[in-house]
């Protein structure tokens, strides 16, 4: 959540809407669609239209008048900032109903991969779940180091967090996402991020508050 | 995702800082704390000391020179902003793997409060999972209204999202957190967010290569 300044001065929340709208265009793509208007982009990301006009102009004029923007054309350029030529090779922590519903997740999506998992229930450690290997705890390190992964999810119990981030950080792990609402004390090249969906639906209606009493 | 001009005039980012601010407040209650520096929020919650200063002056001066904020008084604050009166009732449509993590997790909650469920599948109609009564989906509209819920998660495969979000505002809902990556049509007083996981693996990749290449 820290704003940072970065290549393109471009600002976090159109860094992350950029992520949503190259899942948009692959969707787009699959179609058979060759051009959209911003508008397009704007009813199937949620986001205004002016919005997705001043984010992509951050990355030079893909608009062509009359036509719109060439939907390979955007796909492409948004993933040369993500680093196409690999997947997000991702290790997963904690394989409970979340983490679960993560693996399966994973399955429709493009970039990100869960490459391994790991947990400490017999049940789970040494089982395959839709392709993904799960390793007990004990293997982080390891499993990390061996398979070069930078990117983790942990989806554990709170007070295992800390312990469980230091170990992470020391296999080599550059970005963190955390599914758990606790403090994390991480070197300064390392990545956090929280997310909470109960969080957003506080969030939400927070809006729909401030909204009802303007 | 979409900013709008606010009450305070807020920025969008801010306010979705100041739910997980609330959260760490309660913890600082929690643990008897009673004045806290923006350097402990700040490790709390992953954001910077500057950057949650910021935040709190939108409203008013809080700090105490030497002291720090008043917990207690910074949360009520927080809280009134959100409605403190009650909690936030919520819909969630789907009680598949992460609907029931959400049902879960909603159990160490304080405002966002899973009131119902409704599903399809027979084996989880008419139970009570963690004190939450499953419905079945053809009862939606019945149960919304008459317990006047206005938020809803909905986590259930993509094709069934915009069937379900109909039905969902014709029954009251005025804020949905969509947990599927698929475009919704809603009224102009509906509120919309998504949520997607491995969206956010992205994001943090993104930001960490856009790092490496300055």
């Amino acid at each position: 959540m820290i704003a940072r300044a970065f290549k393109f001065n471009v600002p976090e929340a159109t860094l992350k809407r950029l992520v949503y709208y190259r899942r948009c265009l692959y969707g787009f793509e699959k179609e058979g669609v060759s051009f959209i208007q911003s508008e397009d982009i704007s009813r199937k990301c949620g986001v205004k239209s002016s919005v997705v006009r001043k984010d992509l102009s951050y990355f030079g004029d893909f608009g062509v008048r009359g036509k719109g923007y060439n939907v390979t054309q955007l796909k492409e350029t948004l993933e040369t900032l993500f680093d196409k030529s690999r997947r997000i090779k991702t290790a997963l922590v904690g394989v409970g109903k979340l983490g679960l519903a993560i693996i399966e997740h994973s399955k429709e999506n493009f970039l990100t991969e869960i490459t391994s998992a790991f947990d400490i229930s017999p049940d789970k450690v040494g089982k395959n779940i839709s392709g993904v290997p799960i390793y007990h705890t004990n293997q982080l390190e390891e499993i990390i180091k061996k398979e070069k992964i930078k990117v983790s999810i942990i989806a554990i119990p709170p007070e295992s967090v800390q312990n469980v981030v230091d170990r992470l950080v020391k296999a080599g792990i550059k970005a963190i996402l955390s599914l758990a609402l606790v403090p994390i004390n991480v070197p300064s090249d390392v990545e956090v991020s929280f997310l909470d969906v109960l969080s957003e639906v506080e969030f939400l209606y927070f809006k729909l508050n401030l909204r009802r009493n303007k």
